[in-house]
């Protein structure tokens, strides 16, 4: 079942909506989100509450904003575009000459059709973004800002999903809405998410899945510092999810220390799905895996990426749309990749075979019974799979070692399960980091 | 001493026995291997006795077996070449048409001068292997099928021999003794092992060597099945012998884990014997290491060959002779690589250095006493070798540290100990896996 | 500050005089070293000491030493280049014949313009060095040979410099005085050493620093005979000093298991100094590190050096100058990388971020406040250092995984102490090696 164009649809509903850190554009973004999720929760975190090293911004709220040139007309319209008015920009209503304008305006002269992404959270500013083309165009003269913003206190909001499993073990999957019109780094990321908690939602899980829409940085600090405790005992693995609609790459971030079952797990899909899939490191990341997987958090959270953000020219401008960047090819090769590495979750165990030496398949009818020079080929994954299940690799390890998807073996472990030659034994989950505790303590 | 000649000698006497996984042909070959090792002891398994998954299965017996044409001649003869019948085919006195016929013939049309080699234990079969070039030549009509074959309730029979060691610790030497007339892929390996066996019983021996002659599969399991706790409790090291007379490569094939002495002993010695030798994964195997190494079974088994099963064209055919595929010094070259693994294994040791800093060699005579700007490279390997024994390295390890062949540093070896410079520390044997009891309680 | 002037100077002055293993030169030399360094102390092990398996040799005094042609000209006068002299040479006067002479002639025909540096410790031998060049114009006629030396119960010299720092742990530096008239293999190491000690005598130190100026070989194991157990106890890393005053390369030869903390220090200054550095094996040794970190020793001496001994044309010949080969810019290179190295050891910690989350810079003025396209770059060095300071990784181990050099992160780290966000804890020393106790035990 194909699901990019109803996630296309999604992201096309979402487009026009303001969203910044704060304020209704997130709201609004998260009750449309809420009509394909009826259990998410809203929440709500008074401006000022302190978050670990930081405290929740005031919110922001815009009504108009407009530059009135020399000749009357309008430009930098943020009715037109919401890029056009630099994040975050406090009220203004002056007059200006041109040369004194321009300090306040933001181009990209190597890419002359584009309108920059600017924000300015933590130090109250303003400014107008636009293409450079038309700062080229702008004549001599005497300009009137309009900016009628408010910044006050208000909330931040984030969206909460649990969808409960047989095991309070979690999956912790985390996308963000704080950005205005951009569709790789920003709707992709919500709107592939909507589709993975629908599915969830469809099925039976073993494990419970906490899914959390929030702003970036702020927002998973905010999350992390009311939730920390619970995240840390629980969360088994998990994943951040951005800029996962294009159709040009798959990618993938790993958690600060890489070897966690998500970025396991994140290398064999990608590898069995795309043996091109761009790798990046540590040192590339650069979205709320910042946050969870920070020292003394280390929560075992990676990334599946189509086009990592940083990583393409539309990046951070009006260029990243829902024409030339996002598609529903790519938002459904994007979903595919994380439900696939779900479902490795899901159905990852130790299997161990029951029997010592090879099992006598062809009494079961599981082998062909005349041996030829070819017919060893023929049955070669069932007998890898029995070979290395001993009880102490995970079906994840075993597929790698099989040079295999791990989704191949899924039919073929429930038949040697039917047969009573295999035991899935639980895997050992071990979600507490032991180093975090010490740090914890020490800053109590 | 070369040995190629009488190994090949031994081989020729083999060739023409029609040898299965049961019956009077492996017995006639363990009688005339017998007459080289006095001590081998045959050992019978009655039909339908249980080993782990498996049954031992009817005992197999052909008295003649042909195919008569409408013209008149005999084809197929078994009696002209044991490959003609398929392989635990039952009796059959019938009268076919051609169309029917091949049904029931079996031949390699892209290797048309080749008889396969084909045969169905586990599944009531009858069957006639053939060249392309013959089957092509059949005219239409009537033909005449005659297998006059027993599968009766008898035993499966194998070989025994052990040459006891100052140790009771354990290397386990296998080999099979199940096909026809083939020779690279059956006769190398029994050959090649029984004056391994001869060159064992001149010396004196640190470890007890365990060598059994058995069928493959359905042998190696019966084998385990009588002998798994004491295996597991001795063997600390063994191969798997089988492919290992032909001159066109030299091969190792690792056991399931990897790092056993077994491994570390196969690559250090063909390394260093043909830096060109070629090295297979887990995922190549298809000998008795499959059982050997087995989950819950465990052995340290490596293979030590020349070219491997299914890497060579006349592989499972007639063509695998004692012309084209194996010589006397391709079998000289196996017995040399195999025999050098044995060394290895009873020379190893922890040496351990038992002066501080460098000892003064000068004075012992041990080193040249004009210092020139080359004379340092002539004590090298000497120092090399002191200065890598603290006892916590293995010889063979040290040998790898020192780029050099572990038998270039027995002598060197002694002479230090001599000396009083080096003590020898035994080498810290762990033969029972940890983990097997485990699986074997949880079976019973 | 550039030292290369004044190391070169000092081994202009050092240039001159005939250093062995013992004697008068070596003292010569430690007594102008001491010009420089007042607290060096000299101390005198007699002939006959037994150190381990050595034993202290004779002191060598050669007042005079040439061979008189049949022409009456002087050749091969030590008073030109001691390098004449065969070192070790025993007293001789008497009349050869060209050919007989020619026994006890060194040269190097394929450098004919180089005189060779030969020894003979420990056999008694006498000889002569000159340049090939000079061999094939040797007239046939009658040789008149002097040496006049003695070979005598005296003592082994060696200089010791003991520089306290906060604590008792130790950082070792050894360097070697015992070669004649050469300069990169032998005069670049003591003068090198001397202004290190020169310029850690100026500031305050962490570690204790223990300097050593010795003989070779002999020397170190004197040293070791002495003091192995207070070593063992308090050198938490240490550098032997070598070859480290020619402009051609930087090389790093590691120590005996390559894994201690002078081993990372030393790998990542000279990666960080020059990428191209030379990176030797163990297999490569050939100065002190022998003895130091020889079984039962393990101490941490990795080697920091420009051309290594014996990798370039002129080692151990009288090319090997102060004009083609050691330069003050070369000199100057050695002492950085050295000096880079102590720095961080003095330097070295395990840093960790005291906050939970991303710290907020911005607030502090650590930050750009407005974040644009290329904003997040410039901030770079300083999130990594904070992500990888989780109070597990050493500050070396940080800024290789942050791909910077280390000092590049001395004043970040600062910057972020004053602010509160993180702190230095201190890096967790295991001078002892855990198996030396045994050997020496055995031992004694």
């Amino acid at each position: 079942m194909n699901h990019g164009h109803a996630i296309y649809k999604l992201a096309k509903a979402l487009w026009p909506i303001n969203r910044s850190i704060t304020g209704d554009g997130v709201r609004e973004t998260l009750s449309i989100i809420k009509t394909e999720l009826l259990d998410l929760t809203l929440h709500e975190v008074p401006t000022g509450t302190q978050v670990f090293d930081w405290s929740v911004p005031k919110e922001w709220r815009v009504r108009e904003a407009y530059i009135q040139a020399p000749g009357g007309q309008r430009i930098c319209d943020f009715k037109k575009n919401n890029l056009h008015l630099v994040g975050y920009s406090i009220p203004v209503k002056k007059r200006l000459s041109l040369q004194e304008l321009k300090g306040h305006l933001y181009t990209l002269p190597n890419q002359p059709d584009a309108i920059p992404y600017i924000t300015s959270y933590y130090k109250e500013r303003w400014g107008f973004c636009l293409s450079h083309n038309e700062l080229q165009l702008l004549a001599d003269g005497e300009y009137e800002v309009f900016i009628d913003s408010d910044l006050f206190d208000g909330s931040l909001t984030y969206g909460e999903l649990i969808i409960p499993g047989s095991s309070d073990l979690e999956v912790f999957i985390s996308t963000y809405v704080c950005h205005p019109s951009m569709a790789n780094n920003e709707l992709s990321g919500p709107c592939v998410t909507t589709f993975i908690a629908k599915e969830l939602l469809k099925k039976s899980r073993n494990f419970t899945y906490r899914i959390v829409f929030i702003p970036e940085t702020i927002g998973s600090i905010t999350y992390l510092s009311r939730h920390v405790d619970h995240l840390k005992k629980k969360v088994i693995a998990g994943f951040n999810v951005s800029c996962i609609g294009d159709e040009r790459a798959y990618s993938y971030l790993p958690s600060r220390n890489g070897n966690t079952l998500s970025d396991a797990v994140a290398k064999h899909v990608l590898k069995n799905l795309c043996q091109q899939y761009v790798s990046y490191r540590w040192s590339d990341r650069g979205s709320d895996e910042r946050q969870y997987c920070s020292p003394g958090i280390d929560l075992p959270i990676a990334s599946i990426m189509r086009t990592k953000y940083g990583k393409y020219d539309e990046y951070h401008t009006s260029l990243d749309d829902l024409v030339n960047v996002v598609t529903p090819d790519g938002l459904e090769g994007g979903f595919n990749a994380l439900w696939k590495a779900i479902e490795a979750l899901e159905n990852n165990c130790y299997p161990r075979v029951d029997v010592l030496c090879e099992p006598q398949l062809s009494k079961r009818g599981l082998y062909p019974t005349l041996s030829t020079k070819s017919s060893g080929a023929e049955v070669r994954l069932m007998m890898d799979l029995i070979t290395w299940s001993d009880g102490k690799r995970s079906l994840i390890d075993i597929a790698d070692l099989c040079n295999a998807p791990v989704w191949e073996l899924y039919p073929i472990l429930e038949k040697l399960c039917e047969h009573k030659l295999m035991t899935k034994l639980d895997i050992n989950l071990a979600p507490v980091s032991s180093r975090s505790n010490l740090l914890v303590e020490t800053l109590s």
